[in-house]
């Protein structure tokens, strides 16, 4: 019966400290980190992580991945769908280049193929795939999704993951001659031509029915049905991540009139239970012990070097793009958030004896730095555009 | 990620055989477990039943019973209190005593006291527990829930629980010398005493905080967090069943004008996801491995004695209690349905060297047969009640 104490003290927390979050002006998506942090070992260890937390955060965050999708805005998304695939390039390359960098000056400088590099680049790996979910919860709140900065972002972010895969896999095989770099990146290209193939069937299929039964939970069921299908079958034969998947299955029912009634059912299904789950479970992934001076010098420098090469890397090249200065900024701050697919990279290198565990430490703490920080930055950043303007007469 | 294939087939099995069965005028239960033994080891076995299935079927059933809880008529309740109780009473007389008879015929009498007996009593008590979740959602399904028969039925199958487990207790001690039987009738009285005093303030505390913000995630939200709460610290320290936790946390709540807003947040999280999981897995746990022809026959006779006993017990109660004659059946056919506190009953017997793991196949059959025949004999006998009335000029 635990998994249900658990399940009612999260969801209370949580609660709790996203009202209090609000009140503080803060996004609420902080509070509930805040609250695993407070129920979790880092504080009163009142609730411990557990498998059951595990998946059911999961499908919290393909819920919001998914609902991120349904709200794609597709002519914003042609729109802006080069620049944001060279956003993510910038993104991924800036991030990795430093990190390496910073490994070696602490750890020490290796020649080109050497092993100290090799473990330097894949530090850097860690760095590159940005984890939208943050940015998106926040980006809903502030009412701006599915602007033009927040589809840059969410596509960027969506592009950075496939790069981010790509990087990852090419670092290992390194290491590694059993993994075959063109197979990878093949997967990847089969993975979007037959979800953006087969989507254009699949997104006939619902137009007919939804047509036919407007309103209907079956509407909403099959929706869900189809993105739980398209996160799990992206994550197990195509090695791409399965909040990927969950986006892709959005976009493909995002231009449905029915995607707003599906939306709000997933929604409510995600606000009732899965969605504070997911938060507050990275809060409960956080403790504080086996921390040396070297460590922790390292992980600050990670930190901030993980931080600021993305504002380097996607805001820089957003401004070239184009955007201004500003929104380049906004789109800059919105990338700098990391999730799980930072710490299953680091699980990864793990497997392949590219780190030792004591380097969760700094992937946890930029988890967690970033999860604070990217909603504040663009909460402030995106509070400027509230000012009145000069209105046009 | 193989949870996620299975939460995903699930609900798309679940949900087309709930079209296919209200298709034939069948209950969408009736589908949903049908897709449950087409999925599970009983046909195709794609599905394997598993830890996490059983965790959201269980918080599936407890959205359940909350629903039923927030849906109470309190003044219908206060009518049919005295009544629901007697028929409680003679719900679980009836079929202990004839389950006691059948286990006898079959492996042999014994004299008052004996082993023998014992296991005889305690395989009535597996009888005992009517599981009301079944029969809700067929009563919901159509439309009499909170009618005079729907409360009646939900009320006495709440007392018939709490009678069971202290039945169940009075067996097991009659072998074990270290379960107080007093202490067990102290335990749900004191419940109930608590979650009863308790409940005055806490419905006052939502008053004022649904008065406050009508409407908002935060009332949803903090409603489930109460029913899970309850549901929690019935089965922890009272060692009463979850669902009836549940079932009395909606009960406090339903006089509120808000209990519509938060049942139907309620019920989307519970269709969305957590409801079909709950009757797919009673499918899944069914597998006819392990028979042989006593079994078989013994099996079918079990099945048979407990429904019947419960239509003669509660049925033929509700007649000397002035129930018409077609109002007895349905509550008699209502109390058939057994469930989950069955199989867990079962298991403490196991536990207890009461019972061998054999003896779970009726159980299980029961569980299957009263899922079918239950919702099947509720449609059948509410159905006359929609014939043209003369009407009253």
């Amino acid at each position: 019966m635990d998994y249900i104490f658990n399940l009612a003290i999260i969801l209370l927390v949580a609660k709790i400290f996203s009202i209090v979050a609000k009140h503080f002006n803060l996004p609420e998506v902080v509070g509930q980190i805040l609250a695993g942090l407070i129920l979790g070992p880092a504080l009163f260890g009142i609730v411990k992580d557990s498998d059951f937390i595990d998946k059911v955060a999961e499908i919290g965050v393909i819920m919001l991945m998914f609902e991120a999708g349904l709200g794609t805005d597709m002519k914003q998304l042609k729109s802006t769908g080069f620049v944001s695939t060279l956003i993510a390039c910038a993104g991924v390359f800036v991030p990795v280049v430093l990190g390496s960098l910073l490994f070696m000056a602490f750890y020490g400088f290796g020649t080109f193929g050497s092993e100290q590099m090799i473990k330097g680049l894949f530090v850097g790996t860690i760095m590159a795939a940005t984890s939208v979910s943050i940015t998106v919860a926040v980006l809903k709140e502030l009412g701006v999704l599915n602007g033009k900065v927040g589809t840059a972002i969410t596509s960027a972010a969506i592009i950075d993951d496939v790069i981010g895969i790509v990087v990852l896999t090419l670092v290992i095989s390194m290491k590694d001659t059993s993994v075959s770099v063109g197979m990878v990146i093949l997967k990847a290209v089969l993975f979007f031509a037959i979800a953006i193939g087969l989507g254009v069937i699949i997104n006939r299929i619902f137009k007919w029915m939804t047509d036919l039964y407007p309103h209907t939970r079956r509407v909403s069921i099959a929706s869900f049905v189809y993105c739980l299908f398209m996160a799990y079958i992206a994550e197990t034969y195509f090695g791409i991540a399965d909040i990927t998947g969950a986006y892709v299955a959005g976009a493909v029912l995002c231009n449905l009139p029915e995607s707003v009634y599906m939306s709000r059912r997933i929604e409510i299904s995600a606000y009732m239970v899965f969605a504070p789950v997911f938060f507050t479970s990275i809060g409960l992934k956080t403790s504080f012990t086996s921390m040396n001076l070297t460590l922790l010098l390292f992980s600050i420098m990670f930190v901030i070097v993980a931080l600021v090469s993305k504002v380097i890397g996607c805001g820089g090249l957003a401004r070239l793009a184009g955007f201004s200065k500003q929104e380049s900024l906004q789109i800059g701050a919105g990338m700098m958030a990391r999730s799980e697919v930072a710490l299953i990279t680091a699980q990864k290198g793990l497997a392949a004896g590219l780190l030792t565990s004591e380097f969760f430490t700094p992937v946890i703490l930029l988890i967690l730095v970033s999860s604070f920080v990217t909603p504040i930055a663009l909460k402030v950043l995106f509070a400027k555009k509230d000012e009145p303007q000069p209105v046009k007469a």
